[in-house]
């Protein structure tokens, strides 16, 4: 096998109450990766897409983490990659995840799959580092296995999948910048203990909840007393989304990433549906540019889709 | 029915990481209590076991607890309870807990069944407060239940019950007193964010290990970077009692509540059994009086073993 083709997919990190811990691949939308092995040794990267991202592979996410599965695998070896994203950088959903870890699922393939996936999930980190100055595994852990995945522990990486419940996601991204290293910078560095209990209250409710297939556990479990009320500020809308959502049927929801997409969980498509009208209506008012997605969780992360 | 004797379990709250939330039944030790039905209005307390507790209502944990449920029967009722206490006060193995639970389970069978579980440890919440001085649900909760459960909230009440491993437990218990409220009193108001985190991280590890059955994944996330490296300074021996434990098979364990008794988790009773032995052999060597427990995890909370 020389080239491969895959769908890299979208995904929501933190999942509300779950910083860092916890996240969920969508099956839209997704990034489209091409992948070829050459004879040449060392890594060409070319963007096929609108967004100007860096081409050279020590700033290009997908590059990073090539280089860091290139560093274990030893043998000399040469790629070319040509990216083309659907998933907005700065939107809040894994978009240098995405990148990240399509790339190194398909190096994975065409070397022959010699590497697990928790070794690709700690090379794609290495792009999350280059995205957002920090290695964290919430969006390319999901991106990688599917599903809905639990990060114990990143240093040493611990994964672990959940249960996959069969929910509706509406998505809205306000087209306004919010970068993940301001939106981490914006947080304070301590919180108090009665605050991180609730938290890990909620925490434990949520994956309860996604383990019992109980809607209701997973709807009051997704609550954020820590991270939400600073992040929020910086998304505007955002209080009337989640408030007119919910009081239309959604279970929960709230900021997908560091934002400023907001994401709300439904339990049928035809709620879904409706709840994306409510997005739209709030941000046609408010005159904020926006695109939405109606989608469900993907359970398969990567996929491949060509192989020659 | 007019009289009813209960055995009420020692129970562990927090199992290291789940500070306030979470907590497992034991099937030893346990207070005997017997309860009858009088005709005259109130309730008279009296305790046949050594520790000189307070017999007012007001001042004890059975009366707090029974006084909160009497408060919502409205109708006048009589009470006499008889406790036996075999759970040290003190002990850091919920023997408030025991008291609490003990007596509203015993006077819900008397006035046939009228309360619901969650309500029973909404009384019960009451007795943890003479205690400890706040309302905490992470003994009473298993003690009534039985099992582990996690408790996603107290403020509405919201109590999980986890799936049951078949796991063995020892306790030491060294005898020297360590109060609730001054265990409490110790810690800090904040954390840092980064040990939120990680501790998170552990709570979402340990309920999935539970879920699991996946007794590694119990002994990985069974690590508190925010309150046991505070609470074990109280603690004579306790460093040399994990480290030991876990070199000899033990899946892990730490502080059983506030402490200063420690609990150890075996997949096997000859395992539960040489860690006995280790316990009994550090508290031998640094001459601290001790006791001992191996026991198993409790599935059914207070149990009724006398009507009348």
């Amino acid at each position: 096998m020389k080239k491969i083709k895959v769908l890299a997919p979208a995904t929501i990190a933190n999942l509300v109450c779950g910083f860092d811990i916890l996240g969920m691949a969508l099956k839209a939308p997704f990034d489209e990766m091409t992948l070829s092995l050459t004879d040449e040794p060392g890594i060409v990267i070319k963007h096929t897409d609108e967004y100007n991202l860096p081409e050279e592979p020590e700033k290009n996410v997908s590059g990073a983490a090539l280089l860091a599965l290139m560093e274990e695998f030893k043998k000399p070896v040469g790629f070319h990659l040509t990216i083309h994203k659907h998933i907005k950088p700065g939107s809040g959903l894994g978009s240098s995840a995405a990148s990240s870890a399509g790339a190194v699922v398909a190096a994975n393939h065409l070397l022959g799959n010699i590497f697990s996936n928790e070794d690709l999930v700690r090379f794609a980190m290495n792009g999350e580092k280059i995205a957002g100055g920090v290695k964290h595994a919430d969006n390319v852990s999901p991106c990688i296995y599917g599903g809905v995945t639990l990060i114990r522990s990143i240093f040493p990486l611990d994964i672990i999948p959940l249960n996959v419940p069969d929910l509706f996601i509406t998505i809205v991204h306000p087209q306004i910048e919010v970068r993940t290293s301001d939106s981490r910078q914006i947080l304070r560095k301590e919180v108090q203990l009665k605050n991180a209990i609730k938290q890990w209250g909620n925490i434990g409710g949520l994956i309860m909840g996604f383990m019992k297939n109980d809607f209701d556990l997973i709807g009051r479990s997704m609550e954020d007393v820590i991270i939400e009320p600073v992040r929020s500020i910086l998304i505007p809308g955002f209080d009337e989304v989640k408030l007119k959502c919910k009081e239309a049927g959604s279970i929960g929801g709230g900021i997908s990433g560091s934002g400023p997409s907001i994401f709300m969980l439904s339990k049928d498509e035809e709620t879904a549906n409706k709840i994306e009208g409510i997005m739209k209506d709030i941000y046609e008012k408010i005159e904020v540019d926006y695109k939405t997605y109606v989608t469900a969780i993907n359970t398969e992360g990567v996929k491949i889709v060509e192989a020659q």
